[in-house]
């Protein structure tokens, strides 16, 4: 097929995941038909595009050479190969340094202490002398993160609150690149999403806020109920960023509100899973932005739709439960828009994702959770 | 593909139109991949889909065993073949019952009169003594239509002054079944969407009115700007035809405002270009509420998601401009909402929409109709 695709936008995405079949979605509308590489053939996104090549990521230059503009979904790739790439005339959006700052955590804090913006206290972990130092001036707990992403769902992050369990954890990743950082008395997970066009034309979303449920991001809350200052502060340091960084697409900033005030604890160079809830919740999605941002066309608006709009994200259980049995459970709630994914259900796997408007927050996020608890089978 | 693809949602489209585009991405947001049956490689919806397959209508058979339930997004299949399916077991929805009086104009508006429906005067043509029977008791101008859909994009109905005029038609369309009926004087052209499941629950769209150029559809308005009685008998109408011909999915009823009040010019059963507008102007589009109507899901909220939302066709012109060259002009109009098709470029061919909200139906229809005027390369 791919040779009877229009090419005026020859947009290729690295990635097949749910992130991926999400831009896709968003440039069909456009009536633009993007190349995926996948990693998989039933990759989310590798079951619903037709374009999609499914390749090693050696067979990345020759799939960057059949795309006029090359952007990602996720981190698990090379970046020194994304850098020859760039350097050999494949245009990367956003760029490599951008990238790099986006893949490596460890970077991205030096990156970001260098600049001034507020990081928590951390520290490589070389080897067991990097720890001690470390524990010798911070209080337990501490926290201990992998520098990169590896594996799809592979955990990264580890509170450790003795020496002992640090030293575990030490060991049983000692493939991966680690950092030790102080542990956040957190008051609430704030993300800001930016999007950008190559020239610094910029917006930002509404402030989220995002709520955990065994490591994985549950619920996205929009807007993040904090006081006006707060979000204008969250704001302006993601808009200030995403210009330093020279972002182009989507920024996702993700924050902790602590008692001393907002502290960065990442930043993600991509459409992120905090911004599902701006497909039905502004008039143009991150996705679309994306899109836009990075062929440098116009953003669209980024504003809120509704007082409240909550995203509640379907996570695969350990029974195998497959949301798709109970879509008519989810849709006979009101005004719920269900987003299904395609995937094989799995303990973990992130399978979909259930938003909802209201007047407030509450409101919404009861709707969103009783189709999730539907999708997942549960009576509520 | 096929093979790996979920089967839970067997659902099969015949057709692979703009319709069927905007059905197919409605169903991936729901973790649905329909199959496709095309009429041609480049048909819209083909360039997107995974799973469609190219056919002579003779290869339906084969098609509709692939799947669990049929849909139709066009008119131009035999009818006798599809009932023929029905006989042997393949679930088409809606049943042939609610599809022949859609796709037969005369055996429609005998169905619709039969019923006591308000209906333009009308006679089948056999011949030259049907129309001079016809001509005889009823004033010129007489409109004459064609009963069935044959090709794409190929015109079906002729207003004639004159006998001579009359006859020149009947005389090119020999080929075809035709049909005289009286020319109205319209006030406005509503067409009203409902959407039934097939237990016989149903809602309804806000009313629209269409505005046409050149026998197209150029502008959709919602809601149609006429007052609560006539939207109410118009809702009434159609909910009640819906039940009569147990429509399943959408049904588009067609009427014109006439100064002697409301008639029925056509029912179509299926998404309709009028409904468009429904994708951002309500929470439920058509196409998703099709899908879940033809799959006895529960049906979402129809209500308008602001006081006005206009849609303006793109419609290609002599010169072949293409749309794409100029998305970025179109996008630049902010707030606008734009759907390219992915066709190439042709006189009359529908390439796309966009569609814009506002506070009233002025300002969306500026909005909508400055983005139509930069994607066909026009300056303001």
């Amino acid at each position: 097929m791919s040779s009877d695709l229009p090419v005026l936008y020859p947009l290729g995405i690295i990635g097949a995941g749910q992130i991926a079949r999400m831009t896709h979605l968003a440039c069909l509308k456009l009536g633009i038909t993007p190349r995926l590489m996948a990693e998989a053939g039933d990759d989310s996104a590798a079951l619903v595009a037709p374009d999609a090549v499914y390749g090693h990521p050696d067979a990345l230059s020759a799939f960057a050479e059949s795309c006029g503009v090359l952007t990602l979904e996720h981190e698990r790739i090379d970046i020194g190969l994304l850098e020859r790439l760039e350097e050999s005339g494949v245009i990367i959006r956003p760029g490599t340094t951008t990238l790099r700052a986006s893949f490596d955590k460890i970077h991205q804090r030096r990156v970001l202490l260098n600049r001034s913006y507020p990081v928590p206290v951390f520290a490589e972990l070389r080897g067991p002398d990097d720890l001690m130092d470390f524990t010798g001036v911070f209080d337990w707990p501490v926290v201990i993160k992998a520098a990169r992403a590896s594996r799809r769902e592979e955990r990264s992050v580890w509170i450790v609150e003795t020496q002992e369990q640090a030293m575990r954890v030490m060991s049983e990743q000692s493939h991966r690149q680690l950092m030790a950082e102080s542990f956040q008395h957190i008051v609430k997970e704030l993300v800001v999403l930016v999007v950008r066009r190559p020239g610094g034309h910029a917006r930002c979303y509404p402030v989220t806020e995002i709520l955990h449920t065994d490591g994985a991001v549950r619920e996205v809350r929009s807007p993040a109920e904090i006081g006006p200052k707060i979000a204008a502060e969250a704001k302006d340091l993601a808009m200030r960023l995403a210009d330093e960084l020279d972002a182009v697409g989507v920024l996702a900033v993700e924050l902790f509100l602590t008692n001393e005030g907002l502290i960065i604890n990442e930043v993600a160079a991509r459409p992120h899973n905090a911004g599902h809830v701006t497909i039905e919740g502004s008039p143009t999605s991150q996705f679309e932005n994306h899109v836009r941002g990075v062929l440098d066309l116009p953003l669209g608006p980024t504003w809120a739709n509704a007082p409240a709009t909550v995203t509640v994200n379907v996570i695969g259980n350990y029974e195998g439960t497959d949301p798709a049995d109970h879509l008519a459970d989810a849709l006979a709630v009101e005004g719920v828009h269900v987003h299904l994914y395609g995937k094989s259900p799995g303990r973990g796997v992130k399978l979909g994702h259930v938003t909802a408007m209201g007047d407030d927050i509450e409101q919404a996020r009861d709707m969103a959770r009783r189709a999730e608890a539907a999708l997942m089978g549960k009576r509520p």
